[in-house]
């Protein structure tokens, strides 16, 4: 199990926030799934709410740009948020990503994902996350934000 | 999949949490999976954070008074804070359960169960439960708070 | 495969019913899955139905309580209908209950287990059971009476 | 899950009994299993028993013979009872004809399936059959009957 | 890989369609699945678009007889559209049979068979067919017919 | 295991040959697999070499069949050779026809079914015939003919 | 199962085709699986014989542009054909993508996926999809432009 | 792997037997494989032969119960024998509870549990166990003490 | 498919038995399943019954030793028969050995492994081999003697 | 199940013990598994302690020796203790040879199986053995010594 | 099995490296797998080493731009060695990729990817590749260059 | 993860080749898979090339005695390069064997086995060796000499 050491200084937090594919249509489509705000007007409120923290955010839809974020974000930031979303359950090249990254990486989901398709319910990431936070919309993020600020 | 009202008034929100098997054991063994921290001495800071939501607290090794509290906090609460331990992989009992009840259930572990052996990544709670988070320590409980509050 | 033997008097015709967990809840949740009519009402109809009959009825959510009570049954009663719920799909425990015991135990389900999830599917206690009934609703139990009867 | 309709004049009950492969044998071989008593003689005292009821009996070791008749029977009957011996395992064209039918479908076998062969566990018929009975010899049947009449 | 020869003269091109079992209830029963046309109504639209190609149907519920007539239609034809419903997942003797004649066979669904039951989505048949062509409702066998023409 | 009984006088040896799907088909077709002699060729031949046994030959592509025949067979000849071709990997009617008769059943391959495709691999009839012969052409039906009579 | 709507005039008929790894290699490479034209050849006959239609043409080697251009698509034509290629056996995403848009997306294949290797016969994308035509060569794509013309 | 650390003196040596669910039938029913003796008379005589031991034991039928006695016995003896029963291949809790102790736990088997039904072939608590003895009757229990002495 | 070719006259015709682990104990234990005959005596009867071909027998417990005596006996005789035992189910040694010999092997058993247990129904070694007799107990040595004969 | 006799006078109880591959190395190799203690000092302690019983030691690494030493051992001793070691998970040689053997075979092993890796779970030689010990060191075969000769 | 062919001179030799996912960040986390030479260092130590050879390198997080550069280097190099990392186990896009080159692919890892978690045992590219060389830190690669050179 | 400690001096480099059951045959059959030079012939090539390396070569076709070599080179030379052929697949002993040493082995393959039948894609000892080479012919070795004298 890998240690995670933070040598930021508090008063300087930054979280990043990486979104996986087609995360960009959450609102505008499947809306019984995804709900009806977009991720963009949630990411305002939540920029808002935690005014004190940096956020970052990144979204596509290629596996191989997630993972070079996330190598990118190690040395930039105090954690990750990620929603890896259909890549959750077949990226082996993610979660290698994740592994060699010293910051905590928390798995989001806006879904309950083990309510859904069989082949929804295997996180190939989940293992090398700190931890998974599914089910409650948007608002996933910011227990996640939460979780991240307390550890 | 069924839907959660909640006719109870906003300024009495009330909480049950629910633990399973071997939870009364977390502060004194096992230290490196579950921390030093009793629940006890959490669910006291929790109680105090929290000092405007009515809390109530349940703990039992057998699978079927679990199954039993999950059916008595239905009508007595705005929500269900369950930790399964254990019976998360092997209970259909507890599942049946939470199906039965109109209130939501939130599922919550102290490690990260998809980090520890393969017969732990599977739970046949979550695809009842409203939402999962696992992996923050006693934190998840306190996020779980905010889940349910926000809800 | 045992033999069952039953040197009690046809006259004192004497048949157990016990239930498992959550079947305390039929008739008041899931309606659309169990019905509207809840055991103790169908019951007492049953008692009714077959006056010459004796009728003994035991419900827990506890395993191991069910195990117990298929122990007691076994020097008592001509017969045990037994609708063991969730735990039809994961209980080794009661599985070797009714294979210790001499009488026969006819499984019931008030629904159709085999229109439900995969992992109701499998029946752990079918293969020592008399004979299965299921997906007649509480006549499930009607049905099982006459066959413990005519056997 | 279809609905049934009966619009069938209750005093007019019909009820198809339509029987697979290797029944015709039973009562003269493997008596161990099935019993030393034909379908033939069985259905005799059946007819007797039920006799303000219009009974219908086919048996084919056909499948698609089967399949035929259950299409016939929708037409003309209430129910039907089908004990599909080797075919419940494997025939996926009885289950879509049984899909197919607007009267609902009863299984029933003679033996205990679950307490033999591996293969014989799985039905590929029971998740669309109003419901099901095994394992009470030819008495199935008649449990059969009163289950499609009380329905 | 088995060649396909068609010494036949192309001015005079014969198609024969074999349809599977509870084909023969298309446009009558489970109509949200399949439709409410039948297929005797689409035949003849078929015929008379196609005016220049000799059509031959074929319906069985019994898989022999599927065998025995793409067995027959080897010689008599220029290819074969097959729509073996139910016996799609089950039947090694049509994929025998397919194996066995030198005319291109097609496999038709009226439904998009990966769309439904699991157990659906395994073709015995597709490996030895010419091509595949599912979910175009009725429409599957007129591009069916146009692939055959084309070939 | 049931024990094979025949009261019938040796010196009237009685041998029933059942053939199953595609088998009319030897010989005309696949002939790297099964060869360039048809089966009717063969039995020609089998008859002269062992004159003083009576031999009995069904074909059907139809499994109902060949389970009904082979119900007939039980009592009017010493022992049945059955090639169940497609159907020795998916039939359990043919299996349970077996069981049922008192006399030996051999099963012959023509092929070497091992060296085929996967799902040739299985074998329902094999556990209940007496023994099995494969992959030596149509020589295995002369080898039957041979383990049936010292047998 | 999602509802397509098109409320596009029919005289402005806007067909996008959408190519997947190595389909820009057709033609040049492994010709006894895929032929001797290339896709660029087909394309132009293509255009040429539905001259009434809007094709539009998209080839990515990269998951995740497929992901982006089939969101694109969704408002500004009437249909998808999409060839996945190798990402229709493991891409979740393109899954994910297909069910977030309004328009029918029809999956084809050059090949026969079936009659290859075993991990191409499971189709990530087929039950998402309003149907499949696989087997057909190059022709595949012009059953696709009738079946959805049609539609 | 987890250490045993026992800091009790030698000459006051303490061991806990626990057994699971049905041990309470044993030497009453299914003598072919449990034996003839009752656990109690069994216990008699292993009181008598290892004098200078004392011993506790502990029978329940229900899985929370042993959990609680595992977690007991812990600081009060210096081994658990236990035999979980059915629990053995179904409990997580009873693992987690094994897990949870610092003492030696042994499983023991009355019979041999790998000559049973496949289901009975796998342990859940074998590997947290120190050790396993199975298959020589109550003499298990005895083989165990003297491993647990000598260790 | 490797071609068997046989150069050697025909009137000096050579067949090699090769018996795997165990079989030096037929005829004296587990009479049940392989009969009371020692295969010594069987041999001894064979070699009289063929006194125009030359027999040669080798039987080891070690799989190295048999995989030997395979590669030495494809220089020497017209084909071998071969009684893999145990190591049929687990021997790709044996198997590989097959396949670089240039005469045809064939598989023989003198129980019907199909009707044991289920590791007992697959043979690594069939594939290879030119064809398989098994279940007529020591008469399928002479069995496959014509058939090799024959071949 | 078969029975085990012992026609030998209990005053002269010899034991024989079969060791497997790389038990040779025990003692110099892998110490945090095996201990620190060879075999052969281990057995000399054995010898002197149970000095009224014959002891008899066999080693090999070669699976078909194991298997001729447990045949012969079958006349010439009163049981066998067997550390079949590698060849327990992958030999049906040593489970037929014991099989064979009309003497209780106890398995032992020096570690806990269980608790290393998934492949060393399954044991085929354990359905076959009277009973198994495994865990407890070296000691293991000194509690099967006292498991025998309570027998 | 397609077939190699190099018309390139020999004293021409050109080899392609293409690193995967993650490859960017060998040496400076994970060094425990990975070890702490970054692959820049050791490209340039391999480039003068083999001084007569030309060299090419491409690294890319992305997998459809790795297939592409497998197209690329198609015409333009004697070989190609691949790390192809993560995507080793999900990609049958790079597989398809390496099928369609008439050039040598050697795939190469630095850590032994058996001895690591169970989904890194799998290669979707081994089958098509020439050959495998893992396990040896970067060096993996020096021996990639000799067997491309040799071949 | 074992450590491998070389205590040998450099100037003095040994090492062993131990090949597997049936690479005694490489260059006289199977020559499409195997290539047309014997090891033979290639072995002395090898030692004429390494000159100052000394070489050990031993062959074997039974399992046990490579386990005993494998013992046995551990003390006299630097590695081991190992080409384990068919028990590749099957072997928990060499398994063990080769955890016991404390000198590096290389596991080489001629062939390259993920190209082959699905059962020689696992190889049970690549998890234990320090790297694997498989693909190249014999000169699979040749790159093994390198991988270890780099080492």
């Amino acid at each position: 199990m890998k240690k995670y050491f933070t040598n930021l200084a508090e008063h300087n937090f930054k979280i990043a926030i990486i979104n996986g594919p087609n995360i960009n249509r959450v609102g505008t489509r499947e809306k019984n799934i995804y709900g009806v705000k977009s991720f963009d007007e949630f990411y305002k409120e939540l920029i808002q709410k935690y005014n004190t923290i940096s956020f970052n955010h990144f979204q596509s839809n290629i596996e191989g740009e997630l993972v070079t974020k996330i190598q990118e974000f190690d040395v930039t930031c105090n954690g990750i948020i990620l929603n890896a979303a259909a890549y959750t359950h077949t990226s082996v090249a993610i979660r290698d990503a994740i592994s060699s990254v010293s910051i905590p990486v928390i798995e989001v989901h806006i879904s309950n994902i083990f309510a859904r398709e069989e082949f929804r319910h295997t996180s190939l990431i989940a293992p090398v996350c700190k931890g998974s936070i599914s089910g409650f919309g948007l608002n996933s993020y910011d227990l996640a934000v939460q979780a991240l600020y307390n550890y």
